[in-house]
Order: structure tokens, then C-alpha cells, then sequence
């Protein structure tokens, strides 16, 4: 059953080779794969009845397990199935990370522990170990998949809006991404590890998705896979802190424009999965009594805080915008200088694995905890560091730190010359600039728990600061409620974590990762603040990462852009659209190629009509064109040219329209060959060989067999520059045995007179409903039906006329504001009901009437012309 | 300033009034408005002029009032002034409700508690308060607004899908509601308030949007109305629980089916604001010491629960889907029934009072405290029970109930003779009949709350089962840990709400009423198997009611039905597609309306070439033909007549072309008619009437004036039937001093005569760009398509050529399942790829040619036809 799954696949990779070439031969092979599946059903139903007459006890066992094998097959399709399996191998994954991180950590702490007799071995020790797990990470990631760099969550938001990205989502990515994201956790360098499990998780889709399609072929729908990576990110976050409301809410926030509320149930299905077995996990490892949250807080359920203590958690939250801003900004700033110096990049691009070391050496000798680090509870690791800051005692009680008893980890925040203040602050600065640095290092890492240590501390240094502010706490009824400085961490760590992912639902995250709600309302202020002030100055991370890595994203339209809902399509199209016509020749095509880049080129009537039928995928044209001047061709002109010269010698006949037998015949060799090629396994596998790279785009490009003219000629120069493709030497020693060339000029001739012919689209895919807008389609719109549709580019008609284009790249400029509409328009009254589809205006009246006047000219039966020219009088 | 705004929205609604009459006016109407809003800006630098002038000292402050209310005023268009508002006043508006529901049942209370000494008094007093109330609230809603009546989700979520529902978001439909549903909230009947909150949020934003657009313009546009639509649903439910989160991801889950992310942070926005407010008015009102949650819930932190105890919370997950679904099928079961039941739906229609009255009187007297009541908690308000359920004692220590201390409320469940179990199995079971029941009476309700506490009562039930069954808890370490039924109560809540409403974001919700986080994953796990049986088998309480009630939606895809892959609009699209052409006489017109209900018809370039165009409101069409055969155009003929017959008298001349003449000279004159009408204010306000309805619908249907003719006329007939209005007397009347009359059979002539004329469309408003789709996209990318952009229909083309049109109906058809696909296809390899737009087969091969063959049959200028022929010959 698997055999016969795998034979189907290999099938359709064949099919997939094969297709692009000629429509034909796809007809071909579907009449051969229909034959071929009917012939498997009867030997499966052959099988069966075999089964049925095998005599013998264990005949009805075997029909039995035979019928739970199908059964189980059928179900492997389901999509419940796929998201258990997803949870699971995500809840291991992710758990073994976390072991392997720990234990990393630990070895650490037990090198820089039992060298304490010497400073300088220590020193050694706590800075070559990060800088030797950076550099192998940074190295292996390099070879293995450079993909496997970054967050990941860029990349996840580019690809969920259907751009395909190569290699993001292989196998080789996910052993690059899984050991180097360990690795360079493990080194405690201040890095974070949610980009990278969404990407982690994604890759396990995708690698899933292609394993479960050996059993069912559902898997192969495109559409569907999107909505399972679309899980796969909701998986990642959420067990990554096992946080699976937050985690869905999360990912949808950072990947999605428009969100399918039809694949919310998906995301919150695997996440829970995968969070309950992340933690039940930590229960069979005796980690945990039983399940709770990560990182559990113990804040009193009776009066959490006092409405007078809003304004400080307002202070937080505006902070933090600010703070998170600035981290977006430092980071993308480092990565530009980086780029910008040439004589230090030209140094670091030479030695790869230098910049990476550099920097960990910089932030681990900076957090030595005997040297600078005893200022910033350097020796403690992330993590620790996150449970002392939402610790729910109070550190500075009476404004003087003595009185506590430092527990426990919380003893590093303790210095003996400085308070607690000053660690705090040391602590939060030093960290930024560390974690955004860090950040830059090419290793697969994110940036969210960073920020999300460095909030919770500025957070806790304004609770602290409030305690010590009011050191008995808020009176109320009698009764002393001290305030709480976790709270504040709590609220602070929600805050900068939002302001810099430019997201809400770290709220949510924070819920559920202290196991507490009780701040719900502090929270959600501050993280809406924060977020209203970052918004407004930068982009958000990950925006920001699409921006430097240049991907092929739309930006989101800001919060509250009303200008956007006056700028109209007419106002940033391109009005000089590259068409070509139903009835144009190869010449014009091939001026057409030459001039533009568009990748798709509008097909249109007539340019008179310029009636929009369809679009044409530009490596569809070339290869239409190829076709007409390609070698094969030209050879059966030669066969039939010297056929005919036989003939001449014979009986001197009317040559007239010997060119138009010679071409005939040439076609209809030429198919004949193309069908051999198709129905028969290959015995030339030559032919074949060019269709390969068709297989890693999404668009079919065919490679043009390469005509052996001199570069002198003129024609075939033309073709060489469209083309760019390397001489095909096998395709000229294949043809060698064909004895008679034509000279320089006769072929130069021939090629002229194949380029005035008239093109035949009939072997040309074409996409017969590209997607059509409106002048007065606002930009708002345009941009909603962009990102919901993933589209591209989209032409402008005019009761059918193509009149335009816009491509993502005009909408982009439009949206960051390059295009101001011109002058002060007074808007059109009722424009929003124009919106809706229907226009009408003086413009498209008389495009109407160009129509109109077309018709006119046609020989029509009628004698009404007159008649309809006295209606059209009034205009 | 503010006199301005109204000025110009006034012109707005002339406007509107007059557009859909002849485009012509309206391009005179937006030169009036530019001149008008030229010379307003004159005036208005004028004033600015004229302060400056002003000498004195005031004159700086007063340019300075002047300035900072200019600047208000330019901040009122921004989205965060109208957030806050909306979930300011959403916050009142919540609180009043809540606050005299409170003392409505405090009424109650007291007249019960205080009629003690006579039981027959205590009972006319507990029944006939309700039964009053809720008889004003029907009676109320019904003759101030019978859309009121019901949740008002399924019609929000009718309206976000962007079909306009008349009368649902007016002041009048706020008061009726908002007092409907207070009175019967009041009544204490187990009805919900969330549904009617989300009803109450969204007419308070289209009321806000309404009065800010006094200020600003952008409140105009409809996009954003929608957004902000969405938004208010959010404020709905949050303010409602005083759950931000939850009631935003409700509100999506409920509401949506794409989502834009963009939305994302308004709903959050307003909803934090609004529960802020909500919950501040508590503290203000001293009935809280400070903000949390609104049933608070205390269970322990440290060891929540047991990894043992999950399996029963997946009881209480699955029990709760099959309870849910049943209680979905109930509620429509019970309309359906009365609906039936001819005879008491009579008895019952004619006394609209008298089936509430009898429901309250049911219900009311089965819950009256010392009669059935004792049984299940009768006395008990819905608030009190759920607080008593969600206690975090376990009431049945040892599986007896005696040695419980029964404190305050928590008495109503002890019962002298029966143990707690039995009161609990009877609440649940009176409980969800009686809010299956209560929730079709038609007053302002939802189903929600009630659900909610039913939920609640059988996680408890289950709870103190497993206190008794495991008396001792679980043991850990040495440390008993006793079973919490409180959190199975929360967990039975969140699951069957979960249930009922197919929401995953009761969990939220939970959360947040109760304030504690710790018991999340039993909810997620509980809520996710609740939804998943549920689902299987009902639609959700929503889409139940839109079935009920047929309004316009489409129904979701359910959870993975994989054959909607498989399914392609060609399989569903209707091939007969009603169409007229660029060149169609008023008579195919008039075929073509008589015969086809549909709202839109297609315009093709000619029947040969059936070249998709655009598409026309039917509306437009017949206003073309009451145009071309209406009595103005008539009377004008009849003038030209009278004229003519004099020069005949005078000369006689060739009278072939005074056909002709006379046409053209009807023509200048009706058009001369039309300018004057809209240049000039109204003289003759008949003519202005019949427009009137055009601001009420989207599509503008404009009403013919009625032909003098009588019945036996053939064509008037026609006309008749399709517009079936009623003669407009006026119109007669002002006509009456025309004194020349045509016969009976001059008419039909001369309207046959009208008819054979070929269609000026140039006065038509055509969407010159209708959505299109291909034969092979597939059933879920059409539905995609379809909810995504609110599409009603789309047309299927192939290279520009119209073959087949898909509406609703067939989508709605297709993915109820009554369409299935003939046969076993054979799944064309690669179709996922062909989904992305690019198709190319045999049958578009043709097509082609097609269009090919019109080409060479038009007279081109080559010669090349030979060649091309043997070009296609291979095909």
C-alpha cells in the first residue's frame, strides 16, 4: 500500500517534470495516469478477491486488519490527526530543546563553579564556552541552511501570504535550525527562542505534511497547507511557552493580515495539544508536581492593586512604547552600520564566524559575574533571572534593601556597595544594547524573551520605586495593602514585549505563562499604550527584519490612516501597460520581451479595443518564441528545403506557396515529436533535462534549446539576450548528423520571416481571469484585496478596456507615502457607494462610447444607425 | 462650524436623493458642490481675515479658541476619540442596564420575602411580576421596534458580512432594546444578556458614527463603519462579562469569518476601556473595593489539579458537545413546532402577548420557591446560582451533605429530604428546557448566561461526584490534595457555552469572570472536545437562528470536509447566464427583465463574442426602459406630431425622415427637462417623489412614471408587470393640459416603434469591473473569495468570455451538500497549481479559437490567414 503511495508520488513527479512543456502532453499523461489508476483498482480488487478465497483461519484475521489499514489510511487524512501528530513531535521537540539548553547552562555554571580557585581560568572558562557554541552555531548554520538564520517569523509572515520562499521549509533547515538554535540558547547570550520554534514548527508542518502524503493525497492541496503552517505558527509560540491561547493569538498577530476564523479552531486544537504534553512532560521528569504554568507567580487574589496605583502602570506602558521603539530602531540600526562600513565587512564577510564571536566575547566578558556582571545579576541565567523579577515579595522594603532576605537567586540583584535601584537600572541598559546586539548575530534566534526579561526588570524598578514611594501601600478600609513589585514586573515584561512585536495579545502570553489573571487590567492598559506609542514610531520588529531582508511583503496600513481612504487606483497606476494583442506576430512579442520585466504581460483584443481577456506568463512567451525560431524548426525547413529542391530539379513548378507547405509540414513533424516524447519513456533524456528547474518555481520556464548561430547574427543575439541560457552542446552533437546548414544570412532571413507570422496561443497557459480593479477602487481597498488574495498585480479596466496595472511595488510606495494625490481634491460626493463597484462617470461614458463607435463600424444588419446617432447626440 | 457640517450634509442627502436619477445631474450636482465648497472656503478665509483685522485684546485668544477648536474638531476623525467614546458610553449604558436589572430582582425579592404569611399571595406575587414584565418588554419591542426582538448576534454577524439589514441599527431599535431587555432581565426568566450586548454595542457605534459625522467626514465611509461595527461587537461582550480579551475574540469568533488583523487592536481598545469604565463604576459605587473580576473565584494556586482528574474534565467536554448541540436542536425544534401548529400560531398571532405571558407563567410557577422550586434552587437569581456553583468548597464531603456548613446563598441547594446530587440533576434538567424555552420568547435576549450556568451546575455536578468518589483527593507526596468542584464547575461552563455558541473563546471568558487562570488547561481540552462534538452534529445557536430566521449568509466550511477541495465551479456555476449586449435593442431589454429575477445582469460585447463587459443593475435597466417608453418621451412625440402635421398642411413634404426628426428633436427637449430639473431647486416636487426609496436600499430603483394607457395595452402591460406600481396621479394630473391624445393603437405603435431601438447605455451606471472566476476554481477558494469580499455573485469567464455565473445560492447549495460532483472524478494532476490562476485546457483551447476565428473573419489587412490555418491544423 505504501509501495503503490510511493509509486503514485513518483508518478506525479514525473507529471511534474513533464508539465509546462506542452499542454498536449499533459492530456496525455492524464489519460495515462487515469488508465494506470484504473488498472491499479482492478489488481487491488484482484487483491481482495485473493484474499477472499485464501481458505483458512487466519483469512478473516487477515481481511480484518486489511479493513483497519484502509480505515486507518483514510483517517490519516483528517485534520485532527495531522494536528495531534503536529502537537506531539512540536511538545518533544521543544521539550528536548529545552532539556538540551538546560543542560548547556549547567555546564556552564559547573565549569565557572569548580574553577573558583583561579579568575583568570574562570574568565576563560564563562566567555570560551558561549563564544565556541556561538561560533559552531553560527557555522553550522551557515553550511548546513543559511535559511535557518534569524526569527524565522519574518520569513513565516512572507510565506503565509503565498510568496514561496526556496528552502525555508526543508529538512536540511530544520537540523540547522533545531542544533543551532540550542546551541546558541545554550550559551546564555541574551537571545530568545520564539521566532525560531514558529519557524521550527512550520518546517515540522511542512516535513509532516509531505510524510502524510504518502498515505492520502489531500495533502497536497496547496490552500490547505498554508492553513496548517497557519497552525504550525499558533503551535510554535504556544509551546514554546506553553502558552496556547497566547500562542494562537500571538501568531495571528505577527503572521496574518486577514485571519480565517475557520483555522482558529486549528491553531488553539494543536497548541493546547502541544502545551499539554509539553508540560506533562515536566511532570513524568519529576520537574512538576503537576501542570502549571511556567513561570508561576503567587500575587494575593484579594486586592491586587489599587486604581490609584493606574497611573504608574500607565507611566509603564507609555515607557515601554518609547523602549521598544528604540530597541526596533538600535537594532536595525546596527544591522545597517554593519553593513554600511565596507573595509569591516569585506573583514567579517572573509572570516564568517568572526562577528558572531566578537560579539559573544563583548557580552560575556561584560556579564563576568566576579567582574562588571555582579552590577547586573550577571551569573544568573534568563530564565532565573525572569522568576526573581516576578518574585511577589518586595525587594526594597522601607526604600533601604537590607531588611530582605535575599533567597536564593534573588541574593545576585543584592550588591553590598549599591542597592537595588542601581542593579535594576544597570541591569535593564546594559541588557538592551546586549539583546540587541545579540539579536544581529547570524545564529537562529528571536528577540522576545529579551525584551520580555529587560521589561519585566523596568517594570520591577518602577514597583520597587512605588513601594519605596509608599512604603505602608494603599489604605482601604482600614486594611494595608502593600504593592505588589512582581505585579509591575508582570506588567512591564507584557508591555516592552508588546511595544517591540507591535502586539496585543502579549497579555494574554503573560496570563498565562505566571498562571495569574488578576492584572488583567493594568496589563491590557499598559500593553495598548505601549503599543499606541510604538506603532506610531517604528515598525515592528519583524517588519522592520522584512525591510532589511528586503522580502516581498505588503505593509499593513497604520493605525488610523484616513487619507488612505482618498487615494484612489487611478492615482498610482501605471498606465503604460506592456500588452500584447490576439492577433499580433512574433516580431511584436518579441519587442514586447525585450522591453519589459513584468512577469506577467495582459493579453488584450485588439489595440483599438484593448478588451482585457487574460494575462500571459512572460516565460510563456518566451518559450512560444523559442519555439518559433528554435533549432528543431529550422532543421525541418532545411529537410523540406532541400525536399524541395529534389522536387524543383523534377518539375519546375509555382513556388508561391511552397513556403506555406514547408511550414505546415514542419508542424506537423514537430508535434509528432513532442507526442513521441510524452508517450514514450524517455530514450533521449536530453530533451528532459531543461524542464528541471521548473520544478522550484512556481512559474513553468522553459529553457530554449539554443540555436548554433554565430553572435553576428542579429536575431539570435536577441533570443541569447532574453534568454541567457548556455549553449545546449548536447542538443548540437544530437542534431549532428543532419548534413545541411544554412548560412548566416539565409538563417538571419528565415528568422524574419518567422517573426512576422502571426503568434498561435493555442500552446500558451493562460490565465484567463486576472484580477481586475476599478479607477476609483480606494487604496484601502486595493490594499485589503492585496493581502487578502495574495495577489501580485492587478489590472485596471474600464468596462472591459484595460486602461492599467498596479503591482504590489506601486501600492507599496502609495502606502509609505511616496505618492501624495496631487493638489487638494474635492472627494466625489457618494464615494463610498462607488466603492462598492458601481461607477459612473463622464470618463467611462465615453470609453463606452468608443465601444460604441466600434460597433458602429462593424457591417452590422441593421439600419438603426442613424437612429443611435441622434441618441448619442445629447452628450 | 458645526452649522457648516450640517449644511453640507444636507447637501449630502438633496444628493442622494437625486443620484441614481441621470448621471447627467449628478456631475452638475459635484460642480455646484465644488463651486459651493470654493466659496465657503472664501468665506471662510475671509473670517480668518477679518479676526486678524480685529484689533483689541481678545482678538489673540480669540484666534486661539478658534485654532484649538479647529484642532478638536480635526481630532474628532480620529479612531481612538471614537473608541473611547463608544466604550465610554457602552460602560454607562452597561451599568445602568446591570443596575436595574439589580433592583428589578431585588423587587422581586422583597415582595416574595414579604408576602411570606400567605402562600397563594407569595405565588401571585413571584408569578405575576414577571409575567408582567416580560409581557411590557414584548409588548414594548414589538410596537417600537420588532427588530429588537431576539439575541442580535446572527444579524450583526449578517451585517459585518456586509448585506444591509433595514432598520437594525437605528435610535429606535437602541431605546426598544435596551428597555426590552433590562424589563426582561428583570423578570429573572433564564435569559442571557450577551447577545443583545453585542446588538446594544453596535447600534451605539452607528448612533456615535452617525452624530460625529456632524463634525468630520470620514465617519462616512463604509469600510470604516464596518471596522468600527466589528469593534462595538468586542465592546458588546467585554463590557458585558467585563472580559476585554474573551469578548473580542468572541466577537470575532462569532461574528467573523476573515478577520483583518488591523481590526485587531480597536476591539481590544475600546473593549479594555469600556470594562475599565464598567468595572471603576463598581468601585465608585462602592459595591467592589477594587477592580477584579466579576465572579471571583479563590481556589488554591499550588496544585490546581491532578494530571489524573483530566480524564474526567474530558467528560464534562464531551457530555457538555452533545448537551449543547441538543440544546441548539431544542431551541429550533420549539419554533419550529409553534410555527406548525397552525391553529395555536393563529390563536397565538392574533394575542402576540399571550405566548410570552404563558411561557413566564410556566416557568415562573415551576420555579416558585417553595413549591417544585425547593428542588432546584429556585429562589436563587441566575447571578446567585452561578456564584453559589463557582464556590471553592466541596459541598458533598464524604458523598453525604449534612456535615457542610451551607452559608448564605449556597443553602438554596441543600434540601432537607434530598441530597445535593438530586438538586443538581434537577436544575440542569428544569433549567435547560426552561432556557430553551425562555430564549423564543420574543423579547431582547440571549441564550448565553443561561447556558453558561447550566454548564456550570453539571461541571459541579460532576465535581462533588468525583469530591465523593475520591474523598480523600489525590495523593502526592504525602500531600492531600482534596478535588476542587469548583473548577469542574468552571470547566462544565466554559465547555457547553462553548458548546452552544461553537466558540473556542469561552475559555477566555472563564478566565476572566473568575479571575484565576490555573485551571486552563482542563477548560482548553474541555472546550475543544465540547466544540468538536458539537459541531459534528448542530450548527451553532447563531447560525441555527439564521437559518430560522433565512437571512442572507453563507454558511461556513465545516471542520476539514476535504471534498470541498475537489468540487470547481464549473460544477456549480448556472450556464444559462441572463445577459444583454452592447448592441441589444430596448426589446431584448425588456425580454430579457420580463424572464430573469436576478439583481445584476451581465453586459457582453455581443452574442458572438460574449466579451464579459460588466454587469447592470437590474434597477438601471428598468429605468432605461421606462425612460425610452415614458410618458414625458411620449408627449414630446405627440407635440412633434401636432407641429408637423401643421407643415404638412403648410408644405407638403418627403415624410421619411420626420421620424427621425422627431426623435432627435424629443430627445434635446427631454434632456433640456432633465438639466433644468437638477439645476434648478424644485419647482415641481413631484417628480422628486418617486425617488424617496432610493436612500433606503443600496441599489437605486427608481419608479417609472405610469403610462396613461389602458389595460388592453400590450407593451404598457408589460411594463406593468415588471415595475407593479401604482398609477401615479399626480403625474396625471400635472400633465392633464397636454391636449392632443394618442389612441389606443397609436400607442402600441408607437411604443413598438420605441422598442426595435438599439439601447443607449451612456445615461447607465455600469460596474465596469464585476468579480470573475474560472471554471476550475475550487469550491473553497470560491467560498474564500466569496466571504472575504461580501461577494453576492461572480461571473465565471474564461479568456474574457462569459460562460456561467455562480451566486449565493449555488455556494449555499454546494456546500450544504446538495450538489455533488457526477461521477468519480479523476483529480487532474497539479490542480493546486492550476488553483493559482493559470489554466490551460483543451476547452479554453477552443474557446480560443474561437475569438481566433472572429479575428479572421474581420477583414485584416494580411495575408497571413493561409499560414495560421495550418498552424492550428495540428490541434
Amino acid at each position: 500500500m505504501a509501495g503503490d503511495g510511493t509509486d503514485q508520488r513518483a508518478l506525479q513527479y514525473e507529471q511534474t517534470l513533464m508539465y509546462g512543456r506542452y499542454t498536449q502532453e499533459l492530456g496525455v499523461y492524464a489519460k495515462e495516469e487515469a488508465a494506470r489508476i484504473r488498472e491499479s483498482g482492478q489488481r487491488r480488487s484482484v487483491s481482495d478477491r485473493s484474499l477472499h478465497e485464501y481458505k483458512g483461519r487466519c483469512a478473516k484475521c487477515r481481511i480484518c486488519t486489511v479493513r483497519c489499514q484502509k480505515f486507518l489510511i483514510s483517517r490519516v487524512g483528517e485534520d485532527w490527526i495531522f494536528l495531534i501528530l503536529l502537537g506531539l513531535v512540536m511538545a518533544l521537540v521543544s521539550w528536548v530543546v529545552d532539556f538540551c539548553i538546560a543542560i548547556c547552562l549547567q555546564a556552564q555554571k559547573w565549569m565557572y563553579g569548580g574553577l573558583d580557585s583561579n579568575l583568570f581560568l574562570q574568565y576563560l572558562a564563562w566567555v570560551t564556552y558561549p563564544v565556541v557554541l556561538i561560533t559552531f552555531s553560527a557555522g553550522f548554520t551557515q553550511i548546513l541552511a543559511p535559511q535557518a538564520v534569524g526569527s524565522g517569523i519574518p520569513e513565516m509572515k512572507t510565506i503565509l501570504r503565498g510568496v514561496v520562499l526556496k528552502e525555508y521549509l526543508t529538512f536540511k533547515t530544520f537540523v540547522a535550525k533545531v542544533i543551532g538554535l540550542t546551541c546558541a540558547l545554550g550559551s546564555g547570550m541574551p537571545l530568545g527562542k520564539e521566532g525560531p520554534f514558529v519557524h521550527i514548527a512550520s518546517l515540522c508542518a511542512a516535513l509532516l505534511s509531505k510524510f502524510m502524503s504518502l498515505f492520502g493525497g489531500i495533502y497536497e492541496n496547496e490552500a490547505r497547507n498554508i492553513e496548517m503552517l497557519a497552525a504550525a505558527c499558533a503551535v510554535g509560540v504556544g509551546c514554546c511557552f506553553a502558552a496556547p491561547i497566547g500562542g494562537v493569538l500571538f501568531s495571528i498577530e505577527v503572521t496574518s493580515t486577514f485571519f480565517a476564523v475557520r483555522n482558529y479552531w486549528r491553531g488553539f486544537f494543536a497548541a493546547t495539544f502541544s502545551a499539554f504534553i509539553f508540560r506533562v512532560l515536566a511532570v513524568w521528569n519529576k520537574d512538576e508536581e503537576t501542570i502549571t504554568a511556567l513561570f508561576k507567580t503567587r500575587f494575593r487574589l484579594d486586592f491586587p492593586f489599587d486604581l490609584q496605583e493606574l497611573p504608574a502602570f500607565a507611566v509603564i506602558g507609555i515607557a515601554s512604547g518609547f523602549g521598544g521603539a528604540l530597541f526596533v530602531y538600535l537594532n536595525r540600526l546596527i544591522v545597517q552600520f554593519i553593513r554600511k562600513q565596507k573595509t569591516i565587512t569585506k573583514f567579517l564577510m572573509k572570516k564568517r564566524l568572526l562577528y558572531p564571536a566578537l560579539v559573544t566575547l563583548l557580552i560575556s566578558t561584560l556579564t563576568f559575574p566576579p567582574g562588571f556582571g555582579q552590577f547586573m545579576a550577571g551569573k544568573l541565567t534568563q530564565k532565573e533571572s525572569l522568576v526573581t523579577l516576578l518574585d511577589n515579595r518586595t525587594w526594597a522594603k522601607q526604600g533601604i534593601a537590607e531588611e530582605f532576605d535575599y533567597l536564593g537567586n534573588s541574593q545576585a540583584w543584592q550588591h553590598p556597595q549599591v542597592n537595588v535601584f542601581v542593579t535594576l537600572v544597570i541591569f535593564i541598559v546594559m541588557k538592551f544594547w546586549m539583546s540587541a546586539l545579540a539579536t544581529t548575530i547570524p545564529v537562529p534566534c528571536g528577540a522576545f524573551m529579551p525584551v520580555f526579561v529587560i521589561g519585566a526588570a523596568f517594570g520591577r524598578l518602577v514597583g520597587e520605586s512605588m513601594a519605596a514611594w509608599f512604603p505602608d501601600g494603599i489604605h482601604m478600609d482600614g486594611t494595608i495593602y502593600n504593592i505588589v513589585p512582581g505585579g509591575y514586573a508582570v506588567v512591564g515584561a507584557a508591555a516592552l514585549s508588546g511595544a517591540v512585536t507591535h502586539t496585543v495579545s502579549t497579555a494574554v502570553i503573560v496570563f498565562e505563562l505566571t498562571g495569574q489573571i488578576s492584572h488583567i487590567l493594568p496589563v491590557m492598559i499598559a500593553v495598548i499604550l505601549a503599543n499606541a506609542v510604538a506603532q506610531a514610531l517604528q515598525p515592528s520588529l519583524y517588519d522592520s527584519i522584512i525591510r532589511i531582508k528586503k522580502l516581498p511583503y505588503l505593509p499593513e496600513l497604520g493605525w488610523g490612516h484616513h487619507e488612505k481612504y482618498n487615494i484612489r487606483v487611478e492615482d498610482i497606476m501605471i498606465r503604460d501597460v506592456r500588452y500584447i494583442t490576439l492577433n499580433c506576430t512574433y516580431r511584436d512579442l518579441h519587442n514586447v520581451l525585450l522591453t519589459g520585466h513584468l512577469k506577467t504581460l495582459a493579453l488584450v483584443e485588439s489595440t483599438e479595443s484593448m478588451i482585457l481577456l487574460g494575462s500571459i506568463e512572460r516565460a510563456q512567451l518566451q518559450s512560444l518564441l523559442s519555439q518559433q525560431l528554435g533549432h528543431p524548426r529550422r532543421l525541418e525547413y532545411i529537410r523540406e528545403r532541400s525536399n524541395e529542391d529534389k522536387k524543383k530539379r523534377l518539375s519546375v513548378a509555382s513556388s508561391q506557396n511552397s513556403d506555406d507547405c514547408s511550414q505546415r509540414a514542419s508542424q506537423e513533424v514537430r508535434f509528432q515529436i513532442t507526442t513521441e516524447e510524452s508517450s514514450f519513456s524517455p530514450t533521449r533524456t536530453t530533451p528532459q533535462k531543461p524542464l528541471k528547474p521548473a520544478l522550484k518555481r512556481s512559474s513553468v520556464v522553459e529553457r530554449p534549446t539554443e540555436l548554433p548561430t554565430s553572435p553576428s547574427d542579429n536575431s539570435g543575439n536577441a533570443l541569447k539576450h532574453l534568454f541567457c541560457a548556455s549553449p545546449d552542446a548536447e542538443a548540437l552533437e544530437d542534431d549532428g548528423d543532419v548534413e545541411d546548414y544554412m548560412t548566416m544570412r539565409e538563417i538571419a532571413e528565415w528568422e524574419e520571416m518567422q517573426l512576422d507570422e502571426q503568434v498561435n496561443f493555442n500552446n500558451c497557459k493562460i490565465d484567463p481571469a486576472p484580477f481586475q480593479l476599478v479607477e476609483r477602487t480606494s487604496l484601502h481597498k486595493t490594499h485589503t484585496i492585496f493581502s487578502l488574495l495574495g495577489l501580485d498585480h492587478a489590472y485596471v479596466t474600464s468596462i472591459g478596456r484595460l486602461i492599467g496595472v498596479v503591482s504590489l511595488k506601486e501600492l507599496r510606495k502609495a502606502i509609505e507615502g511616496s505618492v501624495t494625490v496631487k493638489g487638494v481634491k474635492v472627494r466625489p460626493p457618494l464615494a463610498s457607494f462607488r466603492d462598492s463597484g458601481t461607477s459612473s462617470s463622464e470618463n467611462e461614458a465615453t470609453e463606452l462610447h468608443k465601444l460604441w463607435d466600434r460597433h458602429k463600424n462593424m457591417p452590422l444588419p441593421r439600419e438603426n444607425t442613424t437612429s443611435s446617432e441622434s441618441d448619442e447626440k445629447p452628450l
